[in-house]
């Protein structure tokens, strides 16, 4: 039941708030597949694949947190509440900021997703001046995923690795084969969902 | 009416959005009344002036929009539908993550506000897999907002300096004159509502 929650915030985090990431190297693991390919099952390489995505290979980007913005939004089902933003390296803001289409390889983007929280505090001042006023905000953490744009190593899946994260592991191999297939109808952004969210 | 609405947004906003800002003295026009009381009303100060929010002297630091993520929140009232981001400049941001209180002189926090659109596209995606999905992201910028602390230039006001631009246009003086009562409430966190998102 747990897995299958996973599973899905997974999933549905992947449709509402991946949008680009192009190839990192420094952020991609060797996998166990190819360290025994090359003959070098390690200690090392094991321990740096547990920390990778399966199929893709993406680990977590150090400095992600302080990525720039792209966007935020809302997401509900009948299961999950959740606000979202989406952060890119510099590259995929660049691309972002000019419209470049394909994104240029080295672009990773970053969902961050969140439970939705009432916040009393913030309600309780609104509403003092506000009908119907409701604050929520950012409260526990829920995963994080990403986008790594490498055209070539990822050529088989639009050029896009990805990768999601909770507490730092990463999800399973059966979550990691929905990725590409849920991101197959945003063909014509380059596979990616999220939009630019202009400055007011 | 309008004005009505536009003063509610940055009520509300003020509330919901602000945060912490130090004075940045770069981004602090002349004031009008500053000018002329040192004799020089010129051209120059009276166009700084325009842009500037009244009673602080707030302009819009010019790369705001590339600031670091604090968090995001969602704002309803009878009248409004919004996504909301915070943005820090590097003293904020440091100061949010180690828990400085009070923020130092040079903090400044954008507040941004978007209307809340549905994303069909999202949404359509996420619903074949999730029943009860409904993804909505940022659409039209509503406005933005900035805290600037100067402990001492704005001793009188808890610190901060206060600007609400809509459109690069600052609101008048007395949309200014609510934003320091709003943030009373936040005494004990500095006049900061906002709190610093935990990376997932």
């Amino acid at each position: 039941m747990l897995h299958a929650t996973s599973r899905a915030l997974k999933f549905a985090g992947t449709l509402g708030g991946c949008a680009a990431i192009a190839v990192c190297t420094v952020h991609i693991a060797k996998s166990a597949a190819q360290s025994a390919k090359q003959g070098t099952p390690d200690a090392s390489a094991a321990v740096a694949s547990s920390n990778a995505s399966p199929i893709y290979g993406v680990t977590v980007p150090p400095e992600y947190r302080d990525w720039k913005l792209i966007s935020v939004n809302h997401l509900v089902t009948d299961k999950v509440d959740q606000l979202r933003a989406q952060l890119g390296n510099d590259i995929a803001i660049k691309a972002f900021k000019e419209g470049t289409l394909p994104f240029p390889d080295g672009s990773i983007i970053a969902a961050l997703h969140w439970n939705l929280v009432r916040s009393d505090e913030n309600t309780r001042v609104i509403a003092a001046a506000f009908s119907g006023a409701q604050s929520s905000i950012a409260g526990v953490p829920v995963n994080v995923q990403f986008m790594v744009k490498d055209s070539k190593k990822y050529a088989a899946t639009g050029g896009w690795g990805f990768a999601d994260f909770k507490e730092g592991k990463p999800g399973d191999r059966a979550l990691h084969e929905t990725c590409f297939p849920c991101h197959q109808p945003g063909k014509a952004h380059d596979f990616v969902f999220a939009h630019y969210a202009r400055a007011p």
